[in-house]
């Protein structure tokens, strides 16, 4: 088969898998009513239980198993904090403008489309145009505005809708912008990512975790990116769910206590130097892979583990899972080492999940703007192992006078102190020096939306030298960071296959989920419609919702075949077939095997498989076959 | 006590619940470093578990209990869609601004204020005064803006916290504006509530549940909404969690089939006409108050009878939650009748769940403007029970031609005919006309985000007058509401106990959380440090993670008392001590019981609890207590 044939065969699957997920509600372009909006998708009844299962099971896997701290912000979030973090002045992307109509699109995803249509389609190319080409490929991350701009003209390319000529490259900001508050003087962001709201509560969670690292600190939720023209359906989105974790551990010591119970695992992994001398992605143990140095550490090699069993046990293939370390020229300049893990599916390699070192960046971030009390706390708190170094730091402290505070504010004080106890150095003791001038000053408290009054005796502010006999660090911050939405498409299209009905005129729709991950687990229908059997159908109903096991009723009179088969199409594990008022026919989705079971133990049946306390072999071993 | 003794009592309870929680991070200030943002707020680890904990029993007591159909939409929505449902235009609260700082307020919440400290500090109001600012306090609601100026103006109520005066009040709309897109040209907003992402899913969800009706949807997610000027720490913020149920019903048939099921439990309900007359809230059985014609109809009182059993499952006392009806000035026009859950805390009766009937004016708003194929739909679908109604329809056909798009489009094939068959009957109208005068049409693909040319082979539109042999109708929406952050804070207080220290020198805190809810389901505790104890420590977390229970180790050498308190203050059912390598001892947090338990039988005793499979009084019965 060549290229083009390969392509095709994928987009034809991509195509029934796509039909698949939208005929059954896994997911609804988003206000399809009013046309729709690009980038923006619903997940429907099936869609929304499979999202529901994978969160629980990370949870499980990760905030749990590892006793992590998980914490919810808003998504609403002001602009200092995306100021500090970078994202207000570097989170953009490159965009070109149809001079004519005013269309906007990526830069380099035109000039990506020309370079590959160039090279797969005509045949006349010379080596040396071949080899430039696949140098743009290359280098397309790396460059500026003016060489992208430089490029796009050079090759002529134009608008893709209208050929009218582009406009220069230049950034967009992918933050959804807005005002917080009826001022309309106050901006804020949709949270780009869930990161920015552990990095600024570090403080609370690390006196949490009783002052103690390495600890982990999780959160899932939405982000939103306002994509310039979202393309490949579910994989490119304005608004997605986020599931990211935040380890921080002593940049001198990053081992994992835990590393041996993955180490032995071994898996596709592709290190940037065979990346680099064209080489393929290669089967390594991670337990190798770290002391060998491929791998910076261990917490990280951990991590890469823990990811490799979370995607495989949810059904993602192991052949069509890689771990790409990124190259210099991708990695931030302050990452100590970045690995992708990378699902293979009709749209090529897809990174779903993000696992990077980015050493101190985040929390000195945070620290650069708002000196107090963070770096104080980050100073003084992390006693690490105590050694090697002893400073001299100089201490501010800001300390409120609860009575007075009390006298002034009644319920309010404690805002009021912890606006106070929030002030740089600098706004400190010029607060200070207006007390000792005049009495008092006004300050504004953000959390309340409003300016007050305070006088010299509500605080105390000061500045003393002190030895510290400390080693004084900023933690190492450990990122996996989960795109959910690609993880569940990436799973769809891993777990789903067609086969032939029963009398081979038809090709049918299966998704194999894991029960882990199935949307509904079991499905029951009456054999005919007669009212006997749809008590019987109820009765087994209200017992798997007792045991909380999701399940749905057909009473249609549809054939039990295409009953199976519309089943089978949201990957439904079992079905319940009843057929006599005291036992009933449970049917294994992918092997269709059946057997007999009583009417009264069959709820339990199925939660024992449901809960993994049995597998169907051994259901298989204990009850009559049936053979319809 | 007298009024001003109980309101200093309900604010040192409030203080002492808000700093526990804020102590042990329950919640935490949004962006406190940098000096926060009114109205946000962080669940920190503990508060994150327990919304969790809510949000999971909410699924399995609503979604899973009545097979609803759960789907999840983006925040991000187009102003097209909140047009049509009236936010654009009526979402707004009615502000003031202090003349020289320019800080907002709340109109109607500075004249609530005046009135009720008028009426609570001022002992010389005459007997005509009090009834006047009693009458204020009743139709605040319905004051227009003059009117509301007209009495801040006549009350000469100024800027409270500058005495400035105050400017005339203006509505202020409460969403968060934003810009989806590059171009700039697509006005958005954060929604204000998730219904509406049901509403205009309704005719995908309706075949879903195949054609029939009654049926209902949920949805649980973040909503927003741009306060003025928020106060009352959690209960009002700037953005929450909403669940909503949206139950669709034929308007002339809102019987439920499980009523019966509900229809014996008795409470508190506060009928319309009790709270005009001036009674109070009175126990009534909800089968009562639906044959009496209290609550409109089944469904209504079904649903009500369920929040019940939500709530009170939660751990919301019996006697501090009421049902109280709209008054009929607080109801939409359109309403045919309104329920809100409100609960007793120290801020007062506190709305946290709203169930409305709120009759076909949701799915109509979406019609008006989408008259196809929405109407279409809502016309020919509902069969409902064919009675009655011979109508005629005029019905448009839009036929996109698969295999010239397929020829045109490709992959895109799908969104440019979805797009085409969402067209208004004006709009296809015009694009048949064109195609017929040119041969070809520019037609724009939002959710391609661009414009391509439509030829006359393309699709074909037709009109044509048909005899229905069917009722037509828009169905009924009965919409259960559930405000999730302001559940959990009433619960926070309702929880909420102090009790002597063992020496009665300290009064300590307790939650006494249901299992359900707690955020921890039991703590490990080694009683000394050494590497024998840590190790069996370890061994029953292990076990106790395998079996899905929540769990934390404390090897601080604290003493055990202190290790108690902390975990008491985190509402922690049960803790683990490991005082022997062979056998534990296992507390139970509101009755301070201990029982001797084997180490390798302890986690399997805490899920059987966890589970509810036992309660404590049957395991004490089981196992030796203990007495330290």
């Amino acid at each position: 088969m060549d290229a083009a044939q390969e392509a095709q065969k994928r987009e034809a699957f991509r195509q029934a898998v796509v039909n698949t997920l939208e005929r059954r509600l896994f997911y609804i372009p988003s206000f399809k009513i009013y046309r729709g909006v690009a980038g923006l998708y619903d997940y429907g009844p099936p869609g929304c239980a499979v999202k529901a299962n994978v969160l629980a099971f990370w949870r499980q896997h990760f905030v749990r198993e590892e006793s992590m701290l998980e914490i919810d912000c808003p998504c609403v979030t002001p602009e200092i904090v995306l100021k500090a973090s970078g994202h207000v002045e570097k989170f953009t992307d490159l965009m070109v403008k149809d001079e004519k109509t005013g269309t906007c699109y990526r830069a380099d995803h035109l000039l990506k489309d020309y370079c590959k249509d160039k090279l797969e389609k005509d045949p006349n190319l010379s080596a040396e145009k071949v080899a430039e080409l696949k140098h743009v490929l290359a280098v397309l991350d790396d460059l500026s505005p003016e060489e992208l701009g430089a490029k796009i003209k050079g090759y002529g390319i134009t608008a893709p809708d209208t050929k009218n000529t582009l406009s220069d490259p230049y950034p967009f900001n992918l933050m959804f912008q807005t005002s917080i508050g009826p001022s309309g003087l106050s901006s804020g962001y949709m949270r780009p990512e869930t990161a920015q709201g552990i990095f600024v509560n570090f403080k609370d969670l690390y006196y949490f975790n009783g002052n103690k690292l390495p600890f982990a600190a999780a959160q899932i939720g939405q982000a939103f990116r306002n994509e310039i023209s979202p393309r490949q359906g579910l994989l490119r989105v304005r608004e997605f769910t986020l599931a990211e974790i935040e380890h921080f551990v002593d940049p001198e010591d990053k081992s994992h206590p835990k590393f041996s119970e993955v180490s032995k695992l071994e898996f596709l992994m592709f290190p940037r130097e065979d990346q680099v001398s064209g080489r393929q992605a290669r089967r390594i143990q991670i337990g190798e892979a770290v002391s060998q140095g491929i791998v910076n550490n261990e917490t990280l090699g951990y991590f890469i583990g823990r990811v490799y069993l979370f995607l495989t046990q949810l059904g993602i293939e192991k052949d069509r899972l890689r771990f790409r370390q990124h190259l210099a020229n991708e990695m931030a300049h302050y990452a100590a080492d970045c690995w992708d893990a990378e699902i293979e599916c009709s749209y090529g390699w897809i990174e779903c999940v993000g696992i990077a070192d980015r050493s101190a960046y985040d929390l000195r971030a945070h620290t650069k703007l708002v000196i107090t009390p963070v770096k104080k706390e980050l100073g003084l708190a992390f006693k690490g192992n105590q050694k090697k170094v002893v400073e001299a730091l100089e201490k501010l402290a800001i300390v409120p006078s609860k009575k007075q505070l009390g006298l002034a504010f009644k319920g309010n004080q404690k805002m009021v102190a912890e606006a106070l106890e929030a002030m740089g150095e600098k706004e400190a003791m010029e607060l200070k020096a207006t007390l000792e001038a005049e009495g008092e000053a006004k300050f504004r408290i953000c959390s309340l939306d409003k300016e007050v009054i305070i006088k010299k005796d509500m605080l105390s502010v000061s500045k003393e030298k002190k030895k510290e006999h400390q080693r004084l660090f900023t933690p190492s911050v450990i990122e996996p960071s989960f795109g959910i939405g690609r993880i569940i498409y990436c799973l769809y299209e891993h777990s789903f296959y067609t086969r032939a009905s029963k009398d081979g005129d038809e090709q049918l729709n299966v998704f194999r989920f894991p029960l882990l991950v199935a949307p509904i687990k079991c499905t029951v229908f009456p054999l005919v419609q007669n009212q006997q059997y749809e008590e019987v159908a109820k009765k087994i109903a209200k017992s798997l919702t007792t045991a909380g096991i999701s399940h749905k009723i057909d009473i249609t009179g549809t054939s039990i075949g295409k009953r199976y088969a519309r089943t089978d199409e949201l990957g439904v594990p079992f079905a319940i077939t009843v057929d006599s008022a005291s036992s009933v026919t449970l049917r294994e989705r992918d092997s269709k095997q059946q057997i007999r079971v009583n009417v009264d133990e069959v709820a339990s049946v199925v939660k024992e498989l449901s809960d993994g306390v049995s597998k169907w072999p051994d259901i298989l071993l204990r009850y009559p076959t049936h053979s319809s």
